[in-house]
């Protein structure tokens, strides 16, 4: 084990100043993200010599400074088992984190505030690898000023980009529901393609990494000789291979699936398709978002056919009633081994997936420093795509597989899916009221 | 009853002339539209006395002139079972008409041959109203001929455009499909509005039709005060109003969810968003798409913040992940009507959905004309819209709750649906070729 994947022990004290508990949640959702949170607050409950309090923040780290709090502490196994196949995040995730304790040290002063204030010695936060670093720094400030606290991250994304772990909470899921629509495109596309379209694209979430492009690749297991282009983000876009290769694939099968993700950049490094820049505060944004309409006209105007596109967006991080079992154990498990090493008086760290078996897979979770897993990006490696890079190989439908077995029952109610929004009632304000966002 | 919904009996002669059965489908698929296959094979299989051989075409009329036949007289239950649950077409779905007599009596003159090569003396076809036309005129061709075969449609679309039909097989799926995905991006977009997009858009199938858009508004059933807006084909799109009534939703409740039909139109008659013209040999086909894209990219300049955007695309019509048992039963049903018509000797005709109770939802199939309700088309009635054109009524969800009900169990083999294209053996040819499209 290398020191990346040791326990790290809070700096300032063996112990933390106080025992109540804080979760947040952050960052994109996933369909699991809320398994995550039960976890926490289940393990939480079931250790009450050790924690006090368990409290939620709304909005993350926003609702933190906002003194927006629910005390779940309380909270009844029927609404915890409501919220584990609850869609979206139950307790909000914010895209906003803390500006660095240089340029603003009133907002870790507030939460030093909120902490002491509600006795804070444990912050569990579920979010992207930056927001959690952010989060140890402000525990970090917290027990540089004489209020120890421990902090530790709860693993998160459907990008699957999270490095040293064998894969991400959230990722599974989405990549399940990928994999089934676009299998279920296909057939579509395979009934049709003789008088009707005769290439189909799906632009798939994936700002850097190709994960979720690859995952449509699993469509092979079903049809294994899907005539099928991937163009995940790792891989500069060459206009002329593709178009080739589409040509190709229509003229041995008559017909071309393509999934392609939403970053796809050209061989100069550019974008193919931006939906617009956002202005924030913090940073400008550039939001993606139109590449699968612009290869779909592009392959339309050079095989003279009708062609279609499917942008699934929001719908693959939020399909609760597509969720792998798999995954969902993964989330869940995230969040009891995030209380397990805090437990263990762990801070600084995030709980990470380690395979310990095969068929079925089995895994345990250890622990690497927040800091060392921050800067890191797994991306998609070259054994898991074909030569020419568009097309999916047995090593990756190896890897692929075990993360998407299992379903979830899902409740319908009237024949919908019985996600009702869960409210809780927030815990009366005790101190003066601060602006996140000025 | 009357006159259009009364059985009309074969127009050549009281009986046909064979009795082998030809069933084939045509137009956008449905996620039940196998079902329909499915019920009409069984159906004719209970009944040797009456029919002989059943025959399906591949690519629908196309594959008759192609003389691409599949023998499914001996289907057996199994196959049948998997049938029933396939997305897609499983014997392929063409867009492709036969041109008008007087212009190709080359193409009537060949289905004749192949009628009378094969003995078919009844033609089931399941497509859209303009192909059951044509194949009932293909049918009077051959009678007139010395050749009487009845014809009877078989309804499906997921537009739900069908007149005089209380609705059409294949749109409950589709509903449900949009509902609940609609719904999950709205917990989403719920989640993390306050720091990310404030604005979701969602384009849904439907050129000239807005119940798909409409039944996004099912997500209401859920979260009674979602600040929605639909903007459904039939009524011109304002963007003044728009506007305005995004902001105030915006305002009010933080957030606003959007639903659109491809087919939108300004107030001068022009679609907002075209992807293509595919030049065919028979027409110029204007293709839809890009509107949700279009709004999400209006919305964003005017409130100065993210939006987001998601088109389904075929995922709607393809989901057999998430059927509506009711819609699947009468797509099932509809099959079945279609070959007690055809028993009755009627010719010519379409079995149509008449409600016959309420709570739970019970139906009949009643016999229409095909020429009667082929020239017609269901629109949303404006009392299915607020005053304002942009919200759903009461009325609107009475009207389509019941048609989602109820949940298909999925079959999944190592994760993903098990859906693996249905292969068929096709007869061996007997005449000389015949090229469909030139």
């Amino acid at each position: 084990m290398n020191s990346s994947t040791t326990d790290t022990y809070c700096s300032s004290s063996a112990l933390p100043s106080a025992n109540n508990v804080l979760y947040a949640q952050a960052g994109g959702v996933s369909a699991v993200i809320n398994a995550s949170a039960a976890a926490v607050i289940e393990k939480v409950q079931k250790h009450p010599d050790q924690f006090g309090k368990i409290y939620t923040a709304l909005n993350g780290i926003k609702g933190v400074l906002e003194e927006a709090l629910i005390d779940v502490s309380n909270m009844s196994s029927e609404t915890l088992e409501r919220l584990k196949h609850q869609p979206g995040a139950a307790f909000k995730a914010c895209r906003f984190d803390l500006d660095p304790l240089e340029h603003n040290t009133a907002q870790y002063e507030r939460v030093l505030e909120v902490f002491k204030t509600y006795e804070i010695g444990y912050f569990f936060y579920n979010g992207g690898n930056g927001s959690m670093v952010t989060a140890q720094k402000v525990a970090d400030y917290c027990g540089e000023h004489g209020h120890p606290v421990i902090c530790v991250g709860v693993a998160k994304t459907i990008d699957n980009d999270l490095d040293l772990s064998h894969c991400s909470p959230g990722f599974g899921s989405a990549a399940k529901y990928i994999a089934t629509s676009f299998l279920e495109a296909s057939l579509d596309i395979i009934s049709m393609h003789e008088t009707s379209s005769k290439f189909f694209v799906m632009e798939c979430m994936g700002r850097n990494t190709g994960w979720l492009t690859l995952a449509a690749g699993l469509a092979k297991e079903v049809i294994p000789d899907l005539p099928l282009i991937l163009l995940p983000a790792e891989r500069a876009f060459n206009k002329t291979l593709f178009i080739q290769k589409v040509e190709q694939l229509i003229s041995e099968k008559g017909y071309c699936v393509c999934a392609v993700s939403e970053g796809l950049q050209d061989e100069q490094g550019e974008y193919l398709a931006i939906a617009g820049i956002e202005h924030t505060l913090e940073r400008d944004y550039t939001q993606l978002g139109g590449v699968g309409s612009y290869l779909s006209h592009m392959v339309s105007q050079h095989i003279q056919s009708k062609t279609h596109c499917a942008v699934p967006d929001y719908l693959q991080r939020s399909a609760s009633h597509i969720v792998s079992q798999t995954d969902w154990q993964m989330a869940y498990d995230a969040g009891k081994a995030s209380v397990e090493a805090a437990l263990r008086g762990a801070h600084g760290v995030l709980p990470i997936i380690e395979v310990t078996g095969e068929n079925p897979l089995t895994w345990c979770f250890k622990t690497v420093e927040l800091e060392a897993v921050a800067n890191l990006e797994k991306t998609v490696p070259d054994n898991f795509l074909t030569e020419d890079g568009m097309d999916i190989t047995p090593a990756a439908l190896d890897y692929l597989r075990p993360l998407i077995q299992g379903e979830r029952p899902v409740h319908f109610k009237n024949g919908l899916p019985d996600i009702a929004i869960m409210s809780f009632v927030q815990v009366q304000k005790k101190l003066t009221p601060f602006r996140a966002v000025k």
